[in-house]
């Protein structure tokens, strides 16, 4: 009788174990999917021409993490990518560098922003001599 | 002598089944953070002008998926974004639309293509009546 119990014991808890074992993987699946669909995009992208420069060090470092700090829990993420050359041949660089802020919300964004404006611009000239172009937009898949 | 054979077994499945469960864990966070850090983006970008158009239904369900194709397992993945303003007072939208692919190697995107080329260039017709700008660019952050 006790054998029986320990076995079903043990089963049960095999069975527990690989259903989460299962489970696990679904959630997990989606996050990755979901992650960036319907979020809002704001693409500062700074536009390469002869003579422009753009320090990527002090971006990254300070720049970047700056901003990301007034943004608060509404900032998903962001990226920052280095242009390289254009897909297209013969044509020049279309942008030297491209920061990236995925939030959930474009009004908590510009709220957040607003008040900062002027420390953000000013911080401009510490890494860049050209006016970035900004891009708002959805993520559709 | 049976029964605790029985037991064995079912106490080693067990353990293989919590074991399993804990590794499953791991390799997917690492997946989700070094995800982008150090792949190649080609941004395929759709510049708005007066008497543009752009059929994001036609891109995401036919265009897309097409290119996607001929790129094999050097698609780490790929998205579609929606231009909606642009994010400074005043200016125009800069673009329409944004398909951009994530891949592992530039030179095996550029093999996969070229052969594809007239192929993906007579489908712009069905969608835009606008040349795109491509950027290709290296994920920093």
């Amino acid at each position: 009788m006790r054998t029986k119990l320990i076995l079903s014991f043990l089963l049960l808890t095999c069975f527990v174990a690989f259903s989460r074992e299962k489970n696990l993987e679904k959630p997990k699946k989606q996050d990755i999917t979901v992650d960036e669909k319907g979020l809002i995009k704001i693409c500062v992208m700074y536009p390469f021409s002869e003579g422009k420069t753009f320090n990527m060090e002090y971006y990254e470092t300070k720049h970047m993490p700056m901003v990301a700090g007034f943004l608060g829990a509404n900032l998903v993420k962001y990226t920052i990518e280095k242009g390289l050359s254009s897909g297209i041949p013969n044509q020049a660089l279309p942008f030297m560098a491209i920061g990236t802020f995925y939030v959930k919300s474009l009004s908590e964004y510009q709220a957040a922003v607003a008040p900062n404006r002027d420390a953000i611009r000013a911080d401009f000239a510490n890494y860049t001599n050209v006016t970035p172009v900004i891009l708002v937009s959805e993520v559709v898949k």
